[in-house]
């Protein structure tokens, strides 16, 4: 794979000069293109090639506007990150659409430098390409370019890089013991290397090798290939029209899961009392212990508009010490988010080790509203079942505890609260004509809902539909599940 | 100071019934007209009653809308925040205008608890509580509204929950051990935290003590001392005409510090290079050591248009490991900056241990361009110098590296590099009609240069002048000064 690396290809300072200058105006205007072209782009520099690699970024940033560039170059995990699964900083930095993120130390040299520490086995590291192409996949179909170039350097090379810092450590600094780590280990090194580039050389995100020895060759080569691939999606890209026609869904056939959930089920006041006093408490040592053992938990409230969601949240909050746990109510996504992936806010939120996040409606709103909406395109709503899945898949192998529910009423009950609503000063603000609007798609949301459940309902993610008719049931319930789930996780500790 | 609060108030279940309806009514209708009157809402809740706090804030949930609500509780800080400044964290949290932060553990209860636990001594809890009231006084002055509640419990109370909890841990699992380590210490924490809640009891945030024995009562009062204190800052609060008339502060005594700087320094190609090779790698080598010991720094770039920041920031970052620095451009607050005090988007871009952040224009826009362009009031800028010096204190009191770059040149030199810029293709960017609109202005640029640095230019956060005239001379005495504060900091480690 490398040997096409290893031509001894040279640019003499005058040629460099040259087609720098004609290509540093190439670059700005795409660059001004792309702002106007609303996608994002991820630059990937990778490589053997140390101080390469930052002689690249350096190049670029000077090359371009670098008020429309941002650098992401990760050191050691820090233990916010460490807390989280591995893509959480990825996708807590993605850029925005209209800039380009140049990506140090991404995430497959991460994966390489973990395998060869043998922090993680050939199993997690299989696991780790699959998540990779996916990540890639997703941000590709999103509308994102990405461009990786792996800087190579031959073993002959990097040997005269330290004989040279041996002998004048001043001068050769930026040449380190990284270096001679690499040196020692090149040929274990260049296996692994080349099998994680040939399984991550996905369609979507091919690798570019580029021989690294001479500097202006190296850089030269990085731009060029950043410019083409910047051309030729530019050249592609057409303002898409966001928003398809709101259809309805309903096709005669209207049985579906929901119906199966029993709707009658009742709890009178006492039992209720009695209940709820024994698993708040159970709750409350449960989140204790998960707290102290650093088991984090992520619970997400999905259900019909006045299914009790906000109440059973705060059954659930009142059991947890408010230094461990955050609610996050989801609503429309913010310009900040819609300039990016659709699951880029709740990467951003995912817990840290010990602690806990509450979603008042979340992620499934990409089939949910959206499609019955109509506000993501049906190609958009119809790949977020694989990639909701992958990001669930994500949480549990790094050990958080998932819980989703749905909370089910029917449309007579939703309407008699509503009314009630409407009717109580302090519950006004609850209720407004756009409630109205959503009960008329009622038949719309329940097969969106049905098919939701039965393309997310997986072996480590299952959906919870609890009948909230009764909302003392419900939320019986629920602190019942969640008692469950974390007594589970923390046998397994 | 706490007798007040040890009258056994309580109040009936009926009667609080009925004043919490009525309440509830008055809340929403007050965080309705906040989210038109654009203020944000702190709301500290404190105090020994830990359980109380909890059900105070679970009680505003289920009075407001929390949509508009966030609450901010803060277990043990994490190795980010306690990689940077005391206040980060909260200065990080800080609500946008419209919204209520709820803040639990604040900054006067986790300073009192680091004071019991001898994390700080007298010296550091003195200095704390001037940067706490600094803290509130700066976010008052910014129009925010700042209510602090202090839920107090007696000794016999605290005695009685403990025993009730010894008989029956299942009902009453939310007394713990932290109830017994407050009861132990009761008298020295009491007189610890009298102390504190005096010295911090200002004008612009006082503080309402509240006896929490009864639930109903304190949940209560806490309500209702929102309640006021909103409805008497919305009734004084209207809407500001933000811009002010752009005023020539041109007052015929053109005689700046910065005619000073001597501009016809020269620096000839080769002993640039020779100079600049030897500096890299010891900055190189400074920056490593930096890294491996925790050392944080923080490099603040002003100065002209087209004197040259980028490339002397570029020379910088070219001896840094790409893992360990940022550089962050400052242009014009986006509006989530703008919904907050114009310091948050600083503070939240400080280096953790180890890392570096270059800010490429920063804070002094305040009172450079915001004040010469009419976009700050005139008491917001001329405050702006006090809360500058602040913040630069808090961060070398955490024992981070700042250094302050004025680059100049002359307007005949700004000239020149103007008309360059447009006659080169690639460097066309840098340039527009606002560059120009801006040098119209230079006589007052210059003057509010001048008491810039006359009232920011403090023994620990000096600023440099950097003749810039010559961009080579500006990049080696910038390196010099750099290498020379990383070189003081490691010695003093």
């Amino acid at each position: 794979m490398f040997e096409a690396a290893e031509l001894g290809q040279r640019l003499g300072d005058k040629e460099y000069q040259k087609r720098v200058k004609a290509l540093r105006g190439e670059l700005l205007d795409a660059q001004y293109k792309l702002m106007q072209a609303g996608f994002s782009v991820i630059l990937v520099i990778a490589g053997d090639d140390r101080s390469g690699r930052h002689e690249t970024i350096n190049a670029l940033h000077e090359w371009m506007d670098p008020r429309f560039l941002e650098a992401n170059a990760y050191g050691p995990p820090s233990d916010d990150e460490m807390a989280r699964p591995f893509f959480w900083r990825y996708w807590r930095d993605l850029p925005p659409k209209g800039k380009i993120g140049i990506y140090l130390r991404d995430w497959a040299t991460v994966s390489i430098a973990q395998r060869m520490d043998r922090v993680i086995d050939d199993n997690r590291m299989e696991q780790r390409v699959y998540f990779i192409n996916r990540f890639e996949k997703e941000l590709v179909q999103d509308g994102a370019l990405i461009i990786k170039c792996w800087l190579h350097l031959s073993r002959d090379e990097l040997k005269s890089r330290l004989k040279k810092h041996a002998k004048n450590p001043q001068k050769y600094w930026r040449v380190s013991q990284g270096d001679e780590r690499i040196l020692k280990k090149y040929k274990s090194l260049g296996h692994l290397t080349e099998k994680v580039l040939r399984l991550t050389n996905t369609a979507e995100a091919p690798w570019h090798i580029i021989e690294s020895t001479d500097d202006n060759y190296r850089n030269l080569r990085v731009g060029e290939i950043l410019l083409a691939a910047l051309n030729e999606k530019l050249a592609s890209a057409h303002a898409k029209e966001r928003r398809t026609l709101r259809k309805s869904l309903h096709n005669g056939n209207p049985q579906t899961i929901l119906d199966t959930i029993d709707l009658s089920q009742k709890l009178p006041e006492d039992a209720y009392r009695r209940k709820l006093d024994k698993l708040q408490s159970k709750c409350g040592r449960l989140f204790d212990a998960a707290q102290t053992k650093g088991v984090s938990s992520t619970m997400v409230f999905e259900g019909w508009d006045a299914a009790g969601k906000g109440g059973v949240i705060r059954r659930i909050t009142a059991t947890m010490d408010a230094g461990f746990y955050r609610v996050v109510p989801i609503s429309a996504p913010n310009d900040e988010a819609k300039a990016r992936h659709y699951l880029w806010r709740f990467w951003k939120n995912l817990p840290r080790r010990g602690q806990s996040v509450i979603f008042d409606r979340s992620w499934y709103g990409r089939v949910l509203v959206e499609r019955v909406e109509g506000l993501a395109m049906p190609a958009e709503w119809q790949r977020a079942y694989y990639e909701i899945n992958d990001f669930e898949e994500q949480m549990t192998t790094h050990g958080l505890v998932l819980n989703k529910f749905w909370l089910h009423i029917d449309a007579d009950e939703q309407l008699r609260r509503f009314k009630e609503r409407e009717s109580t000063p302090h519950k006004r603000f609850k209720i407004g004509p756009e409630d109205y609007r959503n009960r008329k798609h009622w038949d719309d949301y329940e097969l969106a809902t049905n098919e939701m459940i039965k393309y997310t309902s997986t072996e480590y993610a299952p959906w919870h539909l609890i009948a909230a008719n009764c909302k003392r049931n419900a939320r019986i319930e629920v602190l019942k599940q969640v008692a469950l789930s974390l007594e589970e996780a923390l046998d397994k500790q």
